[in-house]
C-alpha cells in the first residue's frame, strides 16, 4: 500500500533589504554577532552603538576565505551552545561574503534553524551576497561544497561600511554589478557607464539595482536549476583563471571581470555581441579598476581545466554569453572545442 | 530605501511512503547506499537483489547512537565527494533512526542538497522518522542539536526487515504507535488493544495509521512552532529518565512507555484523563512487553532535571497530556511544583 506524503508551506518567503545608514530594530532576545578581527576593529564600535539586544555575544572567526570551513563554522556552533542559545534566539553575520556564507550555515545548523540577519561590509557581499540564501564553506574538493540554502531574516546594507574598504575589494563588486547589468539590463548598464560609481547616491543606487535584479532572478529558481546559472557569466572562465593562479593573485571580482572578457571574445566569435558592445564592457571594467586580460601561457591546458569545474558534468562545458546585446543572456553548452581554442589563442601569449 | 525581497516556494512538497515488499525503480544515477555493518549483514543481499543504478556505494558507518556525531556525517561526505557524486545523485538510508537522520542529514548538506531515500529497517523508524523531514546529529551538549529539515524524495517501508529485529526493539517502536493512538485517535487505539501487534497484516496497518497521523501533525507544523509538540507526550517525563540513567539502562521508546504511565498519572490527577484509561494505556503497553513503571530515587532531583531539556525555556516545564480521553491532547505549561512533586511522588521508592 501507498500513504501519500504532502506537506504544505508558505508559498513565499519575504524579507527586506534596506539600504540606508544602519538601524536596527531592538532585539528581545539574545544575539551572536559573528565577525572578523578586521571589520569588527574598524566598525565594531559602530556597530555596539546602534545594537541593542537582551544579551549580545561577539564571537570572531579569522579573517580569510582559508577559514571557510566547517571547523570554523563548529567553532561558531559550539559558542551558541555555551551561551546557551534557543532556537528563537539570533545570529548577524558581520562582515564581507565569507562571514555572511558561515554565519548562515551556522544559523542554518543551529537546533535546525535560527534567524540571521546580515550586515554586509564590502561591496561584493552588499551586491551579491545578501540575496539568494547560498551559504556553505569550502573544503579540500573546493568551493561552497557543504552548506545550505537558508534565507535571512533582513539585510541591512550600509555604505558608510565601503569608506575603508580597499580600492581592490571595491572594484571587484563592481564586477559582480557590471555582470547583473549585462546580462539583464542594458539601461543599468548605461547607468554604470555614465556614472562615477564612488559617489554616495551612485552607490545606493547601483546597490538597490544589482539586488533588485538578483532578487528577480533567485525568485525565478531557488535551487539553481535553470536561470540562476546566468549568474555564472564570466565565471566558467574566471574560475579557471583563478584555479591557474591558484586562487592567490586574483580577487574572485577580478577574475570574473577577465572572465567576462573572454566570454565576450566568444560571444563576439559566435555573433550574439557585437565588437562595439564588447568594447563597452571592457572599457567600463577597466575604468573601475579591473584588470581585463588574462594572459593565457598554454590554451590546451586552460581548456582542460574547463572540466574541473563541478557545474561542467557530461563533458559539456557550460558558457553564459550575451544573447545579441548587453541585457541579454543565454546558456549555451554546444561549443566546439576547436572554436573555443580559436578565442582561448587570442588570449595567449604568443 | 527599502528593497523587498519576496522569494516564492513550490506550495508543497510531495513523496510517497510504500508499506510493501521492497521494490525499487531503475535509478538513471549514482546511488550511495548509507548502512551499518549490523543490517548490511543481515540484509545487504536482500536490498542489493532490488537495487540497480548507474553505480552503487555501499557507506557502511559504525552502529550505535554514539556514532550518530558530524565526525561521522562529514565521513559519510567524504566518501561522496571521492566517488564524485554530483547534485543530481541519491543517497539511501538504509537502517534505523539513527541512519536515517544522518543520511538525511548528509543529503542535505552535500552540495546545497541531493536527494534521499530512506528504507527504514527498525519499527521505530518506520513508523516515526520516516516522517518529518528532521534530520540530524548529536553533539556533547546534548541529542540532534545540529541538523537540518530536509525532506525524502520517497520512503519504502518493507515489513520484512523486522523479522530479525530484536523484540526489545520492535516493543520500543510500540511505544511510539501507542504515543500517536494516545494523543490522536482513539479508534486506532482501541484497534491496537485488540490486535497481535507482531501479526504481519497487524504491522502494515499499525504503521499505516501511525505515519498517517504523523503527516498530519507534521503538515500542519512542520518546524515544530506548535502542534507537533504534541509528538512529545510521554518524553518530558521519558528524558529525565533518560538521563538519570544514562542513556544505557533503557531504549528511548521503553523511557517513553514508562513517561507516557508518568504523564498519565499527572493527567488522572488534574482530571483530564480517567483511571481506566489510564490503566488501559499501560496495560497496552505492558502487554507489548514495555515496561511501565520507573523508581524514582530522588524525587526532588527528578523535578529539577526537567530544567536541563532544551524545551523547557523560561523556567516552564511543558507537558503534554490528553485532554479529557484517550485520542485527545494538550499542551500544559502550568503545572506548579508541589502537584508535580506529589504525582512523582507516587513513583517513589518509599
Amino acid at each position: 500500500m501507498t500513504v501519500p506524503i504532502t506537506l504544505t508551506r508558505p508559498p513565499a518567503v519575504t524579507y527586506d533589504i534596506t539600504i540606508d545608514p544602519l538601524e536596527l530594530p531592538r532585539y528581545d532576545r539574545k544575539v551572536a554577532v559573528v565577525t572578523n578581527p578586521t571589520v569588527w576593529g574598524l566598525h565594531g564600535a559602530y556597530l555596539q552603538a546602534r545594537l541593542d539586544a537582551d544579551q549580545i555575544e561577539v564571537i570572531e572567526v579569522p579573517d580569510g576565505e582559508e577559514y571557510k570551513t566547517l571547523e570554523t563554522v563548529v567553532g561558531v556552533l559550539d559558542r551558541l551552545f555555551e551561551a546557551r542559545f534557543a532556537r528563537s534566539d539570533l545570529l548577524i553575520a558581520f562582515g564581507g561574503g565569507v562571514i555572511g556564507d558561515m554565519t548562515g550555515f551556522a544559523a542554518s545548523l543551529y537546533q535546525r534553524g535560527i534567524d540571521f540577519v546580515q550586515i554586509p561590509t564590502t561591496l561584493l557581499s552588499q551586491v551579491d551576497a545578501s540575496v539568494g540564501g547560498k551559504t556553505g564553506v569550502n573544503n579540500r574538493w573546493g568551493k561552497n561544497l557543504i552548506g545550505a540554502f537558508h534565507q535571512p531574516s533582513a539585510v541591512h546594507i550600509d555604505p558608510h561600511f565601503l569608506t575603508t574598504l580597499p580600492d581592490r575589494e571595491f572594484a571587484a563588486g563592481v564586477a559582480e554589478v557590471v555582470k547583473m547589468a549585462v546580462m539583464f539590463d542594458a539601461d543599468f548598464f548605461t547607468f554604470l557607464e555614465q556614472h562615477d560609481l564612488r559617489e554616495e547616491a551612485v552607490i545606493r543606487e547601483m546597490i538597490r539595482r544589482s539586488v533588485t535584479l538578483k532578487a528577480e532572478v533567485v525568485n525565478q529558481d531557488e535551487k539553481e536549476a535553470g536561470i540562476r546559472a546566468v549568474l555564472n557569466y564570466g565565471h566558467t572562465f574566471g574560475h579557471v583563471i583563478e584555479n591557474e593562479t591558484g586562487y592567490a593573485e586574483y580577487l574572485h571580482g577580478e577574475a570574473v571581470a577577465m572572465g567576462m572578457v573572454m566570454a565576450n571574445a566568444l560571444a563576439v566569435r559566435l555573433g550574439v555581441l557585437t565588437p562595439d558592445e564588447a568594447d563597452r564592457i571592457e572599457r567600463l571594467l577597466a575604468r573601475n579598476g579591473l584588470p581585463t586580460r588574462y594572459t593565457i601561457a598554454d590554451v590546451e591546458a586552460f581548456y582542460d581545466h574547463f572540466f574541473l569545474d563541478k557545474k561542467s558534468h557530461g563533458g559539456r562545458i557550460r558558457f553564459i554569453l550575451p544573447d545579441g546585446a548587453i541585457g541579454t543572456h543565454r546558456i549555451r553548452d554546444d561549443i566546439d572545442r576547436d572554436l573555443l581554442l580559436e578565442v582561448l589563442g587570442g588570449f595567449g601569449d604568443g
